[in-house]
């Protein structure tokens, strides 16, 4: 009976089975607890960590703790950092990653934009408007490239008065939002690259007295909880961020195991959300 | 230098910091991500866990691991469980305990109850209803109290019809709050036990042609970021989650290093936050 196994054998000179480090930018968000979720769900035992405050030595301190490897979620990572991880042998996957890492698993970002903007083609907008995230993120990048493309697709020019940039917040999203509906010939659609912008230019939009999505149309992305929860609810691009966390977990568990995953760079597939911020526009 | 020793002396041998079991029922809420970052500051190294599908052997799989201590989220344990946990030396730490636990930190659910219903009854509000969670949770039990307390104050009876329990979910708050807006004499104000419920009431009410907060006044409870992106924005009581996972995670350590914490109930302060969901009703 392994209750008695237990009193027999103390607990510090049990075996621990191996645990990796999770490492967020900041745990606040629903966007995180999705990942977290997945992550979990993979069936590693993490230990929960959040990058905001982190020293220049935190990966000496995951090493020196005995983890057995890291996953890194929207977190850049030096090169000295990840010497450090290489030399001890701490195998290392990213999650939705910063930068071009060769270990990661994403979300298809250009093809979920390229998708958002032709909806919004298909509904009869032309004039439609961006708000990026910050511009050195792959993730924002790619859905930014996306709406260029499909826009060049269509036959439009990216106007560079309709490209913003902003942080992936909704004070973000609001202040690009303002900009936007204050310009001559304003929008008539926005796409958001994220949930959390589109609900600050649903709310710009409402401060400017104009309703979503009768004069405005709005299109986030990531599909979170409180993408139905805003009035109207959101026409969002769904990120699989539960099954993104799944397959990241599986795969530093294979080079916990010693098995190098093929492929390298994994994209989950996005889905278009139809709520109802967005219509055709009112007035072309 | 660190990382010259770290090469010198593979991961597997070096002494590994004391790790604690933080167990959530689910990990798919802005509250659980609330009390994470709290606990998580603490400066506990946490290994996260979901209650979600958790078999009977836990808590021996928890001893077996070498967990140094265990925080449980508004989960129940058997007697069972809790015998293994002792026996191994384990202490557990209970956030927002659900029954009668002996180490626990809370919030002050029932004052905060009784503000959020002194506020309405300020407003001039006398038919106020109260949609509680679960009948066998801890905080949902104070609400209630605190609900019952303050009507009795006020020389109000508590009528059974507008005592309803729902669990904590913005469907429950919904179908409840449907059943007391379909009343002949229905309620002008409805205290909702948790936020997410607040918003299914926001819903119901919009469902029922009720303008909120002109024909229906709505408070919830937890003060969670969609307190402030329903429309209109939520009049809440905040719990510190935060906090409160932040001072169990230190009355662990102190278990852990041996320390019996005085006191071992604690409650932290809630605070009223008066949006735009609560005006004086217009009829009566």
């Amino acid at each position: 009976m392994s209750l008695l196994r237990m009193r027999a054998c103390p607990a510090s000179r049990v075996r621990r089975p191996e645990l990796v480090e999770l490492v967020f930018p900041a745990l606040n968000s629903a966007w995180a607890m999705e990942v977290m979720r997945g992550v979990v769900d993979s069936g590693l035992d993490v230990v929960l960590s959040s990058a905001t405050g982190r020293g220049t030595r935190w990966a000496d301190d995951v090493v020196r703790a005995g983890r057995a490897g890291v996953l890194l979620v929207t977190c850049p990572i030096t090169a000295a950092e990840e010497r450090v991880l290489a030399r001890a042998g701490l195998p290392l996957v990213h999650i939705d990653p910063v930068g071009p890492d060769p270990l990661s698993v994403g979300a298809t970002n250009r093809a979920g934009a390229v998708t958002a903007v032709k909806h919004l083609l298909a509904l009869g907008h032309r004039r439609i408007a961006v708000v990026g995230g910050p511009r050195d993120v792959g993730c924002s990048r790619a859905r930014v490239a996306g709406y260029r493309f499909a826009l060049g697709r269509a036959g439009l020019p990216v106007e560079p008065a309709l490209v913003r940039h902003a942080d992936f917040t909704r004070e973000g999203g609001r202040r690009e939002a303002e900009g936007l509906l204050r310009l001559p010939d304003r929008p008539t659609a926005i796409f958001a690259a994220n949930d959390e912008q589109a609900v600050g230019v649903v709310e710009a939009a409402r401060a400017a007295g104009l309703s979503v999505p009768d004069d405005l149309s709005v299109v986030g992305f990531d599909d979170l909880p409180a993408a139905t929860r805003t009035t109207p609810p959101l026409t969002t691009v769904r990120q699989p961020l539960a099954a993104m966390g799944t397959r990241a977990g599986r795969m530093l568990a294979d080079l916990i195991a010693g098995h190098r995953p093929a492929p390298n760079r994994v994209e989950l597939p996005t889905t278009l959300v139809v709520r109802s911020s967005t219509a055709p526009p009112n007035r072309w």
